[in-house]
């Protein structure tokens, strides 16, 4: 059973993304680490103990859709009411309207914790912290006034409705429609798909954000607008009113995370009302839907980021224990009774470093990222512009290397347990179907590498990545400065690598400058991949260096030791393939016919 | 919808795996290519059109447990009897027991083909196959005489009884126990799991091949003798008698393969006859029954690989169909109207690359590890020999290769078609939870990686392994000399790769000359996948070079070129773990505390 890591967790928050530094300077006002220290003991204490326990069961029973209802697994209602009792869904919300306006960095650390225990479960609220966030930003005084301290106590949920069937990485094309009423409210009349969390029986209400195209709107991306849709319309005096015409047609039957409800949406049927269309209210201005949509996108990415790091820690956990008691075979050098313990064989014992090493870079680089976000968020000019574009350039980083390695860790957890892996009872292959939507969803990995290189990496025309990558040769530098025998070729390989990755920047910065899109295109997948492992190689190594005086340095060196000499030689092929990616995937093409 | 790739196939048995050759010097006697081609085209029909309708029935529905029987998916019985009424069962079965006694490639391929339709329904004959292939070497003539004819039939059905609870890998420390009856025969007691196809509804009776341990046994893996247990017992003139002191005591719930049976089986509980004990006969000689076991293993781990390809290559044709459908976005030099296909994406037609690279390689390692059965078996003396030793030295590679192959194919698969591949009915998911158990049975691919290492790269003392890469050598020089500007890099990136398996291979045989046994066995998996990574460059070089005249020959050469630029990139990072791999493993177990 999953246990919430809560000591490595504060450690990398504090050695490892900046937290501790940020504190002592007062970036987060009066906040103090004996309080961040109660608020992380307190997440895993729920995760460990409450979450974890139901996630089997939401796998199992899944969510039912029983007569236009959805009927969530057994136990689960109570748990969101507790979790929402505890204050967790305010976390970073503003104070004015009931949240606790705590750091972000706080923030992601206790989303880890909650996907870990269950990601079906956890979803929901993350929906409903990216829709407080677009409301908060871009909603009129009204509209706040109505709906958000509602959403951030968790009395309501919110959903984000984006995909239809024909529109889902390219929004452009999206036909749902909106209609101008009288009041200045909108009638609004179409289909979306993949709906997290869009119908259940959590909650009284669900505000659904909608984007939706006006008649009169222009084509593509800059015609869309953005709409807060209740299932139940709020009277003046904040009572729920009438039920809005909108309902949840049909649940989808997914490889994973089935105790979330994924629902097919239909808005303006005519099912509800005396009148066809389902009432909305504008966000923002019109036509600007999207921009509202994206003041949010990096925080929902770094949020389905967290997805990734929290499978990888549950099954690596899993694993672990599962090779410690597991005995089969003599492995060599074993001197004990009988058979020994799995994690003894050399095989086993690399697919769990590699899991551990993969776990731990992702949770540094998503954690380094949330700082970057605290940072913006208390800096002022030219400070604000560099931590803004901190966290733009890990974003996709953060998004994408973290889930590749939720999936990639899950499969290997699997054939850590043998044959007891692919029995579902084990647990094991729950983590891998978890996982695998992680990489897919809130914009593919293969989207994130387009807005990795062709947005993330020219900020500041290229400098602030530079100055990302003078950051990580001082890494590598430290590493190479310490008597520690323990790094082995820690600092020689970690500096080869982020040679690979400074390579292959200005390879791609030339390319773009050059305006050969498809060239720097061609080599995106590898170089985001490149990316997280130099970070991954690099973080590693900070905690290495690191002083926690908590008897773990030994350990910690140990794995960023088996990060640099193992998982770090993939670079210098990464970087081949950014330089000649293009050339031969234009050739390689005639094998597509 | 899978379409069996016939001609695919055709082309890979005949030109890079050597059918050609064996053929024209007949090796496989009377056979010709006509009726090669026949054999082929008919596999494929049966494939498309019979087995593969039938494949998401099968998952969805699963094999269930009622009342102690178990019923197979709706029209699966119809489904086999269709099947074994081609003669498919006995395709390389004895003539003398009514088999066709036709060349083991034949039968790679066709299994191939039938996996690929669904690999939950080709499992269980591929059991029988095995059973078939232990009886025909070690069986009695009595034994052989009662049983063979209706196993070649597929009138009876076999299982393979290995693996109990507390022994997997390890069957040294099986409990399974055999007492000896005054008639020569012997009575069975124990339990066995995760055994596939133990019971069902397909026919009238299933016969158990069962390793157990008779009371007087040497310890560990010299005191386990293996049994034939059939279902119903066999009166002297054919018919069935009693019911067999055994039954199915539950189905596993599995991630994948659901309506593949997958049983607990209780031999000798005393739930049926007058007696206690489930009647077994011998097969072989008494404590010898590992050796017998071994002698059908390597042909179940290479039809284990096939699963992988076959995975592998259901997965990429469903998603290279999708990718040519689906428009979204406008990718870099897209002339046409409104979104483009996806396949036009760089990062898609990478993925959709690799896909097929890594069928079309395992394809040709799986076929060449046949060819290589077929002529040892043809073959007398020191080509006998050095044919037995290609086929043990591939074996291993095909089976890890082809099923981690399979694993991520799958995967990329879900990826290439975004949020629909995360949803069951779409059928890419399916893929994925298929595919997983492939590195895990039959031997795990650490097992496989392990026997590479120790055993296989040993024979002839290394000479065999140098020969094999001496003859990947010059397939690359023969791509430096020809004058196609199509292959790219290939010559140059192929050498260096087959310079790195080379260097990896003299390593490995020095650490075991040396007595060095963990460093070897900590490079093993890294080493297994460089081979695998090489002959794939390799065999799709051979492809590329070939003059098959049928208008593919610059599709193939793409390929083998996209594989030699881009896969074959990892091979130098793969040397590096194979001879570091032992010291920075050896420092990293702390990690791991």
């Amino acid at each position: 059973m999953y246990k919430a890591p809560v000591d490595e967790i504060a450690f990398t928050l504090k050695h490892v993304a900046g937290m501790a530094e940020a504190l002592d300077a007062g970036v987060f006002g009066e906040l103090g680490e004996d309080l961040v220290d109660a608020i992380l003991a307190e997440a895993g204490r729920f995760a460990t103990e409450e979450v974890a326990p139901l996630g089997d069961i939401g796998d199992r029973q899944g969510a039912r859709l029983v007569d236009g209802a959805v009927k969530t697994p057994e136990g689960w209602r109570d748990l969101y009411h507790n979790w929402i009792g505890g204050g967790w869904n305010g976390l970073t919300a503003p104070e004015a309207f009931g949240g606790q306006n705590l750091p972000h960095m706080l923030h992601v650390a206790a989303m880890e914790m909650w996907n870990a225990g269950s990601m079906a479960f956890a979803l929901g609220p993350t929906l409903t912290m990216g829709a407080i966030e677009a409301l908060e930003k871009h909603g009129s005084e009204a509209l706040k006034a109505t709906y958000l301290a509602k959403m951030v106590s968790g009395e309501w949920t919110a959903t984000m409705n984006l995909t239809e069937p024909h529109a889902g990485s390219d929004l452009g094309v999206l036909k749902t429609r909106a209609e101008r009423r009288d009041d200045g409210s909108y009638r609004i009349f179409g289909q979306k798909i993949f709906i997290t969390w869009g119908e259940h029986d959590f909650t009284d209400n669900i505000v659904h954000l909608v984007l939706a195209r006006l008649p009169d709107a222009p084509a593509g991306t800059k015609g869309i607008s953005l709409f807060l849709v209740p299932k139940f319309l709020v009277n003046a005096d904040g009572s729920l009113g009438a039920r809005n015409d909108l309902f949840c047609h049909s649940l989808e039957h997914k490889l994973g995370i089935h105790g979330s409800p994924t629902c097919t949406m239909i808005y303006g049927d005519g099912k509800f009302g005396d009148e066809k269309g389902a009432i909305g209210y504008l966000i923002g201005e019109e036509n600007r839907g999207l921009a509202c949509m994206f003041t949010m996108m990096n925080n929902a990415r770094l949020a389905v980021g967290m997805q990734g790091v929290a499978i990888a820690d549950a099954a690596t956990q899993k694993a672990i224990t599962y090779a410690k008691e597991r005995t089969q075979g003599r492995a060599p050098g074993w001197s004990g009774e009988g058979m020994s313990p799995i994690i003894e064989h050399p095989d086993v014992a690399q697919m769990l470093l590699t899991m551990k090493a993969l776990t731990q870079g992702s949770r540094a680089i998503a954690y380094a990222c949330a700082h970057a976000v605290d940072m913006a968020h208390a800096s002022k000019g030219d400070q604000a512009r560099h931590w803004q574009e901190r966290s733009s350039l890990l974003t996709p980083i953060a998004k994408s290397f973290a889930t590749d390695a939720g999936v990639d860790v899950a499969s290997l957890g699997i054939q850590v347990h043998g044959g007891m892996g692919f029995i579902e009872e084990t647990g094991a292959a729950r983590y891998l179907r978890d996982a695998r939507i992680a990489p897919i969803y809130e914009g593919t990995n293969g989207i994130q590498a387009i807005d990795l290189v062709t947005r993330k990496l020219r900020l500041s025309d290229g400098a602030h990545v530079r100055g990302l990558i003078a950051e990580l040769s001082e890494i590598a530098a430290a590493v190479g400065s310490t008597n520690r025998k323990g790094f082995g070729e820690t600092a020689v390989r970690l500096d080869a690598a982020i040679g690979d990755l400074a390579d292959a920047s200005e390879w791609l910065l030339a390319a773009l400058e050059g305006g050969k899109l498809t060239d720097a295109l061609s080599g995106a997948t590898a170089y985001q991949r490149l990316f997280g492992l130099v970070l991954t190689g690099a973080y590693l190594a900070k905690g290495g260096l690191a002083q926690a005086g908590d008897g773990k340095q030994d350990a910690r060196i140990a794995l960023c030791r088996f990060a640099a000499e193992n998982l770090l030689a993939e670079t210098g092929a990464l970087k081949d393939r950014v330089v000649g990616g293009a050339e031969s995937l234009a050739a390689a093409r005639a094998a597509l016919v």
